[in-house]
């Protein structure tokens, strides 16, 4: 009698950078190019077989990534700095690995995360930017700081966020928890919001921005902002910030 | 009998912000986009009449300016502000006037130069990067910044520097005086070789990037990058180092 074969799957973790301007988003799709599918067919590629990534969650069109989280199993001799090397020699240059590791066959990038952080960066000047402009937002009128981080103050905690959301995701229900939301300006004296959270509904970052925007111009208060979450209604909520400005920024597990 | 007609002709001051990416350099060409053309097409737009841009001096193809300066002479009522505004709205994403100034018909900005200072980026980790790609080298090994700056001690002062100099660039002679050349560390960990001179060959500034750059991965010393200045032999300096790196910062009168 023959022992059990040694199951030689190994997991693999990647961390990943990636510009989005040319993507129609994280999940791959029929027919538009997406990050996945071209991280999937550089694993082909190295690994012979078809690898399946899984995605700690989908990043939407033109969204960019400093730290996105997947991991496959594969049944494979490579190690994990010979897939880092030649995943980043095959794959186009606005998707990077920055770093692969074996972790337990038991880890999953979706299942297991605890908190994702975001960034989103708003350009606040009367003059847009020429180089750089794919990456943040230009608001021209002047934003009150104040105002808009009174009204981020609203978020953080737990709530129900359907006045935030996009139509067409999966969920089963709309409440999230918020651990960190604030406004800070950066060395070079972009705004950037933060958010941390332990889950997002689809567009719920670019639709909060939108609604802080309104704050900052004025358009309504702080007191409004909670009013607008509270109702639940996404009619009341301010545009979807564009993509460009949005940044995955860190997965925790 | 009739007096003289008052000459309306204004002279206007542009400074230009541009993402060089997309372009082949400043200077209008017969068949490529450049930047003068761009700005050239709107003001034909705006005054209805041929206009004639005199640049501050070339750019190179896919290289950025913050500062680039031109101006033009046009018989117009149009006023510096209704023309930055409307080149902003006519001109490309990746070109934008910040600033219009009406001044003395004598003002030339190609002649009246008095120094330009320029940075060029370099991007020193392992990994390269997937966001801003565009914008800076990529040196993958570490280099020695203390003997790099001990180089660029060298370059100060008046010197020939035909070294240094690409070829196909119409001069009367090589010898040019740099005012300022050091290497520093910016907010976002890019290292920035920064140079003022009151006048520059072509490629000077990227053959002597390209040479500090083999200083800094010891394929010559500091005294080597002196002796290579020194030589006037084109074939002892370092590679051209690629025009995304480079930015125009600043054209001084």
């Amino acid at each position: 009698m023959n022992s059990e074969p040694v199951n030689a799957y190994k997991n693999f973790k990647l961390t990943i950078e990636y510009d989005g301007g040319a993507y129609h988003g994280w999940q791959r799709q029929a027919t538009e190019p997406t990050i996945q599918e071209e991280i999937e067919k550089a694993l082909m590629t190295m690994a012979g077989v078809k690898v399946v990534l899984t995605g700690s969650g989908r990043t939407d069109a033109g969204v960019h990534a400093y730290g996105q989280v997947a991991n496959f199993l594969c049944e494979t001799t490579l190690t994990h700095d010979v897939f880092q090397r030649g995943l980043n020699s095959l794959l186009p240059r606005d998707i990077i690995i920055t770093a692969c590791a074996e972790v337990p066959e038991t880890f999953n990038a979706r299942y297991d995360v605890k908190s994702k952080t975001y960034h989103y960066k708003i350009l606040n000047r009367g003059l847009c930017a020429a180089i750089g402009r794919q990456y943040s937002w230009h608001i021209p009128q002047k934003l009150d700081l104040s105002a808009m981080r009174r009204a981020c103050g609203h978020i953080i905690g737990t709530h129900d966020f359907k006045a935030f959301e996009g139509t067409g995701s999966p969920r089963t229900h709309t409440t999230r928890r918020v651990i960190h939301a604030d406004l800070v300006k950066d060395n070079d004296g972009y705004l950037i919001f933060e958010i941390e959270g332990e889950g997002f509904l689809r567009f719920m970052v670019r639709n909060i921005v939108g609604t802080l925007v309104d704050v900052g111009l004025a358009k309504s208060t702080p007191e409004d902002f909670k009013r607008i979450m509270l109702s639940k209604d996404r009619n009341l909520a301010g545009i979807t910030a564009p993509p460009c400005g949005l940044y995955l920024m860190q997965v925790n597990y």
